[in-house]
């Protein structure tokens, strides 16, 4: 029987790295075997392009080069990991996917259609069964992250205020456009509040 | 005023290294400000990718995400080195380009449109002025390569004859349907007519 697939995405500081493994731990204990992965990455290969992607300058790539780098790592994760775990049965949760090169590269004006296009040509435009996004009024997120990471930000967290906010902007319009298979849920409560919020939204998905 | 950008392709052990240095050195004899190039790589961060695409095993990559890398590491080629280089009034001659990949991934049964289409959206389609294929009889070139590499081929030297046949025949078309732009030279002469022969080439072009 297949499995299911799951993304968790959202902005800078929303909480997520905690919600997956909160959220794995719940779909385990209900005796689901879980596959927990991210983005980019989650292979070797993968993983290879996350070193080029994440360090170094902010203007280390253009937004067309990283988003062709994210759809090429993407590509390898689908094909070697995820596609194959979930035919074996397993549902894959994995700490961001295509959303967030929709949300981050589409906040510097990489157009939607041509992410989707690249995402049919190295993935087979495979989607999550759900997205689950991570939602922080404004300028919250982008705040708790400076206070988490201090100077150490990634090529990402290190942009400015104005980046983050279209970033989220990015995400409330993927939701607000695909309201079956992307779900918003508001991250600003106690941790344990936010967890039985996504696995609300899973509901529908629960055997 | 602008300068020129030519790239010199072909299969394994046609003789391109040398014929690029020589061909730099014809330029530069007639007064010309040559840029010597390579790909894939040519600047910092597109040698980052050339070092995951071009080591390891030959199943390392899909033939849709090495595209994808290839076409993110021509994004950064391109906006760093190359158009900058010919706007600023140089002689760009560039070891493999675009044609290589329309050759190689093409010989892997990738759409050749779907890798024109990566390459608008990466390099909003440059193409050079003159792409130079150096061209040898069936089996010859991948023969001199293994005498000349021994053990030691990259990820796409270490294929089988059956893949550099196709390579070939991949090349010879694309020359066919672009005869302006895409000179197919016979490489089985002496090195010097060899050069001769790529000079000839770019003869409507040259100052």
């Amino acid at each position: 029987m297949r499995g299911r697939f799951l993304s968790l995405e959202g902005g800078e500081g929303v909480g997520k790295s905690t919600q997956v493994k909160r959220l794995a731990a719940a779909l385990e204990a209900r005796g689901l075997n879980v596959v927990v992965t991210r983005e980019p990455g989650g292979t070797e290969g993968a993983e290879g392009v996350r070193g080029l992607l994440m360090q170094g300058d902010v203007a280390r790539w253009s937004a067309h080069a990283e988003t062709l780098l994210f759809a090429a790592a993407r590509a390898d994760h689908v094909e070697k990991l995820i596609r194959p775990a979930v035919e074996a049965g397993s549902w894959v949760l994995c700490d961001r996917y295509v959303g967030s090169t929709r949300a981050y590269q589409g906040a510097q004006d990489i157009d939607d259609a041509a992410i989707l296009a690249l995402h049919g040509f190295g993935s087979k435009g495979l989607l999550p069964d759900r997205t689950l996004v991570l939602d922080l009024p404004e300028g919250e997120g982008h705040a708790r992250s400076i206070d988490r990471d201090g100077g150490a930000a990634d090529r990402f967290g290190a942009r400015g205020p104005d980046f983050h906010r279209a970033v989220a902007a990015q995400f409330r319009r993927i939701a607000a456009a695909e309201p079956d298979r992307v779900r918003l849920v508001d991250a600003t409560g106690a941790v344990e509040a936010v967890t039985a919020a996504l696995i609300d939204a899973l509901a529908d998905l629960l055997p």
